[in-house]
């Protein structure tokens, strides 16, 4: 068997990509991943800022992250707890206001709907079924309206409306107005509801690793050695009855089977022979990328923690959308996300605006102090040459339409990709889960 | 002047391409057009089916489409009237009915609110400014719901709400539920309201080429001669301050400027160095192509004319939509359009399940007769290789924050396709008049 060819070959060394490959491997069968940049990771990503390494992408693993938390293990890399003492800073409609606790500032009222929505989101989510939300017994009227439409009918004070449209934006870069409810009330169940997304303690922000969540994927590429090509972004994956061709800028590679493991949006970029079915085609042209860019502001220290500050920050009326903290031995910074339409304008705007009106926000959150940081750098993930975004977001009438295609394979074509899982779309642990799956999909259908 | 370099590269040879490519021709600047494909035309195709050269694409020219008429009329092809007389079959919430002349028969309810709907939706898309449907009054209330939620919310009659949803189905092939209202309303604006976009006579229906219309393209691509360049599929493009760099299967080419003439999906399938603007990347990630499948049956004669029918029906209850009619000199065919979600069912179906289902229905319209065809062509435009569907169409949130991007030059990078034309956007008058507009363009910046 010479490198060029394997018994399966996976496009894209993200998370899903290297973990369905360390798995082919393990399981006996030989494996290439092809990937088109010059780094691994994906949607992880590694810079030095302020003599810190930081991550520019993807960073906290979640209380239930189980398959996340056991590679991390199994590479060494250790866990440590998101900070949350003293008051987090909640903006909703021009009004700052700072709260200690779970419970924000908001008129009385605000805050009973805010209570009902939870409660109606997650009795709707509850009807929506993991492996097939489009069966959902009310999925027609749901994936037929946005979420913003949703929200105007059911929700009547202006807080409760303000704070909902939070929602899409802080965990998806993505606005009320662009997503289908049934996407959304199915994105929410994937991440275990409202209450769960939003939690640092025991929730989706439980914790961060030490040394940066890259290292997952560096870690996993390690174990794969010279299997893991670079800088072979592939063109054409050419299927027949026995096998496939996989053609890239650096050869072309021939294997049984292949997993196509980046999200469904950039993966229809790839030219497909024979053409694709119509609702795997019509699926890639409409599954688009949340827009964001990720800021990291590094300081000489926590100063926001002296002043009785969490570190974050939620806002609906600032470039900035979320705001959250790190500080370790090495020394302490402060991450901004940037996301939606407010990511747009300061893509263009580039990198010196988005400089000066990040540090002015983080003044006006935290006082003169974060007037100084030591380092800075974004990352704007918008103009990511591969990855294009964020995450995977769907419009109204698509998951009815299109979403079985999600990960049905076709033919000897086998999809992974965090958008493909069931549990923890959205986030690496939904990566490592999709790699999991593929790499059981292509083992079983090796050895019939 | 090598033959791999010129003043200006065209991507794409169909219609707005070519009508580019000889626009610049014609200014006396040097042009090559590169196909993907191994025949020009895009969404215009000629096959012989049953005897006859028939359209398996574009093929009506509707009483105000200019540019086309006088594109004609240079090329010496001439048109003939679409047939008219006689009853139309319409078929709503299973109930099959046939008219003569402009009134359905419906219950009189629904037909007030048929004319309230048409009023209503001239109203309100006369306040879409054409060159920035963005900037409507009520743009940002209209795009953050879907046509599908402006239905259920202002129509009140079963019959209304049946009929408004064969609109977008119709004419784009989408549901309803896939499209926001605001796009919809300029799609409507853009073919001058919905009355016109229905009409036969002096309405867009109004007459066909005798021939095809794919000799538009044929004709357009013989004036370019060698110029034009099959069958090599660009990969990427890349610019600096001095010119472009196009990169194709067939060899790389050199231009100070490039239009790509193709939809903002295919266009994004392109790579591009460097990576395209925010606003234009996520474009071209959010116009979906609709679905459909267009079927040529062939007969003897035109034997639903001798039984007193147009030829045409309307149905929301059938595999196919929409079915026309063509005779000539030449033989007689009904032309069956399969759309949307049908589209999806019926390309996994396979060819020979689709001509079965599509033949029973036209034996359902007009009889018997329908059951015996001398000649039977479809063209599954979810799986045409370069294409990818129909029309490009916006769901909820995109034409706000991304519309301004359709037609904004990257750089040297212009954009053509109908997909950009203010006027006629998803007809062929709109690609011809777009690839005008991107020539002068060119030939502006050539001259600067």
């Amino acid at each position: 068997m010479s490198e060029t060819s394997a018994d399966v070959i996976v496009v894209g060394a993200g998370c899903a990509g290297l973990k369905a490959a360390q798995e082919v491997h393990e399981s006996g069968l030989s494996v290439i991943v092809l990937e088109a940049d010059d780094r691994v990771g994906g949607r992880l990503k590694r810079r030095e800022v302020g003599g810190r390494v930081a991550d520019l992408g993807g960073q906290w693993v979640g209380s239930r992250h189980t398959v996340l938390r056991d590679q991390a293990k199994a590479l060494g890399i250790e866990t440590y707890q998101q900070y949350a003492s003293g008051k987090t800073v909640l903006e909703l409609l021009g009004k700052l206001t700072a709260f200690s606790g779970d419970t924000p500032k908001m008129p009385l009222l605000g805050l009973l709907e805010l209570a009902r929505l939870q409660a109606r989101w997650d009795k709707d989510m509850s009807t929506v079924p993991a492996d097939a939300p489009w069966s959902a017994p009310r999925a027609a009227e749901w994936d037929a309206q946005t979420l913003e439409t949703w929200i105007a009918r059911n929700l009547h004070t202006a807080s409760g409306r303000a704070f909902a449209r939070l929602v899409p934006r802080g965990a998806w870069a993505v606005e009320a107005s662009q997503v289908s409810y049934l996407w959304f009330l199915d994105a929410l169940r994937s991440g275990e509801g409202l209450a769960h997304l939003m939690a640092v303690k025991d929730g989706i922000l439980d914790a961060k690793f030490k040394g940066g969540m890259h290292q997952i994927a560096e870690g996993t590429a390690r174990l794969l050695g010279e299997r893991v090509v670079l800088g072979a972004p592939v063109r054409t994956i050419v299927q027949d009855e026995v096998g496939v061709r996989v053609v890239t800028d650096k050869g072309d590679f021939a294997a049984r089977r292949v997993i196509v493991a980046i999200p469904p949006g950039p993966a229809a970029r790839i030219q497909y022979a024979p053409h694709l079915p119509a609702a795997r085609d019509g699926l890639g042209q409409r599954v688009a990328m949340g827009a964001v860019i990720k800021v990291v502001v590094v300081y000489a220290t926590p100063f926001w923690r002296a002043a009785g500050f969490t570190g974050q920050v939620a806002t609906d009326n600032d470039v900035v959308g979320i705001v959250m903290e790190d500080a370790t031995d090495d020394g302490a910074a402060l991450l901004a996300f940037i996301e939606g339409p407010r990511a747009l304008e300061m893509s263009a705007a580039g990198p010196e605006v988005r400089r000066d009106r990040v540090i002015a926000s983080l003044v006006r959150f935290f006082g003169p102090a974060a007037a100084n940081p030591i380092g800075y750098a974004d990352n704007d993930w918008t103009r990511e040459t591969w990855t294009h975004g964020y995450v995977g977001t769907m419009g109204p009438g698509v998951m009815t339409r299109y979403g079985h295609a999600l990960r049905e394979p076709c033919g000897r074509i086998h999809w992974a990709s965090t958008e493909t899982s069931t549990e923890w779309a959205g986030y690496i642990e939904g990566a490592l889960r999709s790699g999991l799956r593929a790499a059981k999909e292509v083992v079983q259908a090796h050895n019939r």
